[in-house]
Parts: structure tokens; C-alpha cells; sequence
């Protein structure tokens, strides 16, 4: 529980459709008549969106420290600048990745120890969500929507398929973990029916908020 | 002692006169005969110095957290691309200011938990130098000196006196605080004798070692 408002995150690997998803959570929450911020991770900030840009960037070829680095930097000014003030207003933020997407990405898919990425989390993120929707497809075809899509991948989007098996199974882990904050959604189903779940769940969920 | 090499730190506040010894002392480290790897924080890498200017460009009201994982970023890069290589291969690393700036810039500066510092300094860093030259001036004489020197302040050298006077606080408590490791000069001194001084230490610290 984020003070006053509430913190909904969605989750997923590439080509899990979160784009679509986030229009249909976004007007499920606003039907609440509260505020909703829609932001993303990393990013939401102008610092923030800067320190993205160059973390995805195929120029530079990060270490794994340095990526971690820079996504908790971007998350420590997100966090700050745009996610507290929110809350603290009483408004519900909705961003495209957070938190669990460094431990997907930079712990199973680089291998950094989960205990450093939580130690970060603690202290430089400070805040979790209170929902988080784990859109889950298999790696194969999530990665032959995202290319479909085309456009120049970025700096992650050209790992291997190995990394993204990687960072799926970190994912689910997580959602297995916590299943009061975590649902699971099948996004290899049509994109009416991830939808159609995705409304269920959150309704469901804003149902049983006491709201202060 | 790091791995075959050595790694010489050179830290100090705001016109303390860094860039003039650097040169003195890479002449003196060369005389050795050992290569000599002469490199700045933040920076030393390309990736490293993208996330230099991003921390120090005046565009962003970074927060303190996003400035320190900012720094911490751009040292796990510089450190594993280019700082062990060298010192693995037997070289004298020299850089223009390391992990004390931290402590003294986001720790005194701006008041993050030294603890916090510590704890990213083991495994973000992961090294230490073997022998660190302060330059030691008041912070008024520093102040006038940078700002003579021309050329648009960055966003840290925009900061208030009181600032300079807790990270220059920070410098000298931590070289109370390792007295085996650091040499304190007074950089207040005309520049010969400063450069008199730094040569004298770093001859008689070079006749200590003993090369593997």
C-alpha cells in the first residue's frame, strides 16, 4: 500500500503486447474517477528518459553493473519527481515496467545477484507496487511479434533468445513468490482475450481496495 | 595492492589544481619505466563519459540518488573496461578523482548515507587505490581559482560554498581516517611548490613498492 494512492505496474518480456494492455488498464482505472498517471520505466522523467536512452542504446556495450546502475538511477529520479508526488496526492500511477523488470532483466538475464538488486531496491527505489500484471508468452513467439513490428532493436532487444528465457522464468518466479501482488496473464491468447482478462483482473482488484 | 598493477588516485575539491599535477605526477609514475595509464572519473571509457555529461550537464535537477547510482554506473564501466585490465597487465593507473569523490561529493555534498557509498564502493567498484593525493585548499581560494579559470560552471560546480565546505570536510576526514593510504597537500601553496610536494611523495611512495 503506497501512501494515499496505489502503484500498478505492468510486466513482461518483448512482444508481450504491454502497449495495448496499458490503454485498456489505463481507462479501467480512470472509470474510478481518481487521477491516473500513465508512466514508464525506464524513463517518466526528462533525467530519466535520458539515462533510458542511453541504457538502450546499441552504442555503448554496458557492463551488467553499469546497466543495473543506470535503470536504478533512472528509478531513484522517476520515483521522486513523478511516482511519490502522486501517491502522496492520492492518485493511482500506472507504469509500463518497474522494479521487477531490473530483477527479470539485469538479475536472471545478466546474472547479478537478486540480494544487491533488492538492496537497491530498498533504498534507491523505496516504494513497490501494490499490482503488478505479468503479461507471459512463450519467449519464441514474443520475440517474432517484436521483430513483426519492426523498427532498429535496441540495445537488449538484440540478446539472445537464451537471455529472454532467462528473464521469463525470472519473471514468473517473482509472481509465484508474491501471488497477493502478482497476476499472471496468458498473452499468447488472442489480443481481445489478454484484454478482456486484464480488465477482469484489475476491476477485480479495484473492488477490493478500501480506498483512504 | 591491486593485482600486479597500482591504482593512484588524485581527489580534491574545486581549483585545487588537479589537472596541472596530474601531469607531474604521470611523468614521475612513467620514470618507473611501467606503463602508465593516465584516466579520469567520472568517465575513462566512452560509455562512461555519456554518463559524465549526463550527471554533470545543468539540464537535470538530478536527486541525490539518481547522481550517486549515476557515478556508480559510470565507475562500474570504467573500472571493468579499462581500470583491471590495465592493473592486470602490471600497469600504474592514475585517475583524476575515484570513489573518495563520492564520499565527498554524494556522501558530505549531499548527505547520502556514507554506509550506502561503502556498499556500492565493494561491489560496483570492487577496488581501491593504493595510494590517494589530496589537494587540500580553503574553499574560497578553490572557488575564485575555478571561476577565473572561465568556461560555463557544470551542475556541481554551481553549488553553494557550504557544499564545497562538506566535501572538502568529507576529503580530509577520510584521509585522517587512512593515513597509510592517502598524502594531504596543501594546494594552497604557490603551484611549483605544490607540484614539489607531490613529486617528493610520489617518489617516496614508488621506493616503497615492491614490484611483483
Amino acid at each position: 500500500m503506497s501512501a494515499g494512492g496505489r502503484l500498478v505496474t505492468i510486466e513482461g518480456g518483448e512482444g508481450a503486447g504491454k502497449s495495448t494492455v496499458m490503454a485498456a488498464v489505463q481507462a479501467a482505472l480512470a472509470a474510478t474517477g481518481r487521477e491516473v498517471v500513465a508512466t514508464r520505466e525506464p524513463g517518466g522523467t526528462p533525467a530519466a528518459e535520458a539515462i533510458r536512452a542511453l541504457m538502450l542504446s546499441p552504442e555503448h556495450a554496458l557492463v551488467p553493473e553499469a546497466e543495473l546502475l543506470l535503470a536504478f538511477a533512472a528509478r531513484a529520479q522517476h520515483v521522486r519527481e513523478r511516482v511519490l508526488p502522486a501517491l502522496a496526492r492520492g492518485a493511482i500511477v500506472l507504469s509500463d515496467r518497474f522494479t521487477d523488470a531490473s530483477f527479470a532483466y539485469q538479475g536472471g538475464g545478466r546474472g547479478i545477484d537478486a540480494a544487491r538488486i533488492a538492496e537497491l531496491e530498498r533504498w534507491a527505489a523505496g516504494v513497490r507496487p501494490d499490482l503488478t500484471l505479468l503479461l507471459d508468452v512463450g519467449v519464441g513467439e514474443g520475440l517474432a511479434r517484436a521483430r513483426g513490428r519492426g523498427g532498429a532493436p535496441d540495445r537488449i532487444e538484440r540478446e539472445q533468445e537464451t537471455f529472454f528465457e532467462r528473464v521469463r522464468a525470472t519473471y514468473l518466479a517473482r509472481a509465484a513468490a508474491e501471488p497477493a501482488r502478482f497476476r499472471v496473464i496468458d498473452a499468447g491468447l488472442p489480443q481481445a482475450e489478454v484484454v478482456a482478462a486484464v480488465e477482469a483482473q484489475v476491476r477485480a482488484w479495484l473492488e477490493a481496495q478500501a480506498w483512504t
